[in-house]
């Protein structure tokens, strides 16, 4: 069986040198699809090609997405590295066992996203309400911050330590959610209604409204078939509300 | 209770930064005793400071020495990281099992020492054959050539799990072995009588005899009593020859 390595999204990468330190990383183990979300230095980055070291060609492929809700188009679930702890209902795991579920998630041929943030500031709450857990890498108390080549090595060689030796998950895990685009056109369409419904009533309070909003739906885990009731659900109500 | 962490040992690092950085991640992730065997830029190095992004303090103090034998000094027991394989019997181990041995070996006080090779050719096959196990890395066959940094991340990684969430071992891993002075000084004393005895007659074949030597002593994991009783014996041997 083949096991599809996750996806790599950074978001909003600063340093050329940090791109191609971190393609080298998949390089070495087992990952190749790179893709950036707006990278403050414009692509293509001769630095980056510099420092991939064998992971040249994951570079030159990698590919250039205006958001991160795009870039996790194909990818059934997204893993958020994060170094800070968030005051959201999310889930928090190591390295490890984030890897042991992918794992599983790619043999049941799901595919799944690893995502980076910023180097210095990280991700913005709306994008890590956008994940469905977080991954958070054991450190020493005086020195926690990694760069992103770092966390990058801890990650690959977890996920290469899983393909040595797999193992299973209850099922509940590796259930078939439903694909990105999906999900996100549920997502778009509902903020849509809401709009045109005044919902967002305080202009001030709307992206936490909605953050919340976001969170629940990703943390419900939503298969297809799912998804596709609450969008008839939700347009039903909406249009209801119109006659 | 307190968990010392490995000595780290560079034998005949090259680059300056590729130190700052294995000082940034041993930092990271809890370790902090660096020794460092015939450097070649000499030391101290001014741009592996600037590479040590809060290992500062773990460059400043690194100590540098002339041989690995004498960086050994203190440390019961040697892992060694390799990247290709040695025609020699050793154990090779995973990297999560060698930081659950060394983790063992601490809370039974006893020191392990992690040594890492040169960046382009590796640890020589007598300093391989003074190590008692050698770890070996999971990566991609495509591209597994890790720098000196990337290593440390892993192996820094698999300490910093081990902490987390530690495991018993087999006694027999964990007995008190002699310190690695006294094991070197019986290395050297039976070196001596050798050579005076006439052993090694072909001079070509002296160094893989002495390696496999060695190598035998190592895999014994002798404990400092019968380091004494081995000295005893070849001095005895030696004498009784002389007469």
């Amino acid at each position: 069986m083949v096991f599809s390595a996750p996806v790599v999204v950074l978001v909003r990468p600063q340093m050329g040198e940090n791109i191609g330190a971190v393609a080298r990383a998949m390089s070495n183990f087992g990952l190749s699809d790179l893709r950036l979300v707006a990278p403050r230095d414009g692509w293509p980055n001769r630095k980056a090609l510099e420092m991939a070291a064998g992971g040249q060609s994951i570079v030159e492929n990698a590919t250039v997405i205006a958001t991160l809700s795009e870039a996790l188009a194909g990818a059934e679930l997204a893993y958020a590295t994060t170094a800070r702890a968030r005051d959201m209902d999310k889930r928090v795991i190591l390295p490890q066992m984030a890897m042991r579920e992918m794992h599983q998630h790619s043999a049941s041929g799901q595919a799944c996203a690893l995502v980076f943030g910023p180097e210095r500031t990280g991700l913005e709450n709306d994008e890590v309400a956008r994940c469905d857990t977080l991954i958070t890498i054991p450190t020493a108390v005086e020195n926690p911050s990694l760069n992103l080549a770092q966390a990058m090595v801890v990650l690959g060689y977890a996920w290469q330590c899983e393909q040595n030796q797999p193992c299973n998950l209850p099922s509940k895990i590796v259930e078939k959610l439903a694909p990105a685009e999906e999900f996100q056109g549920m997502l778009n369409q509902l903020e849509g209604y809401l709009d045109e419904s005044g919902y967002f009533r305080v202009a001030a309070r709307r992206p936490i409204m909605w953050r919340s909003l976001v969170n629940m739906f990703v943390r419900a885990r939503l298969s297809e078939p799912e998804v596709r009731s609450l969008r008839g659900m939700m347009r039903c109500l909406y249009e209801a509300k119109e006659t």
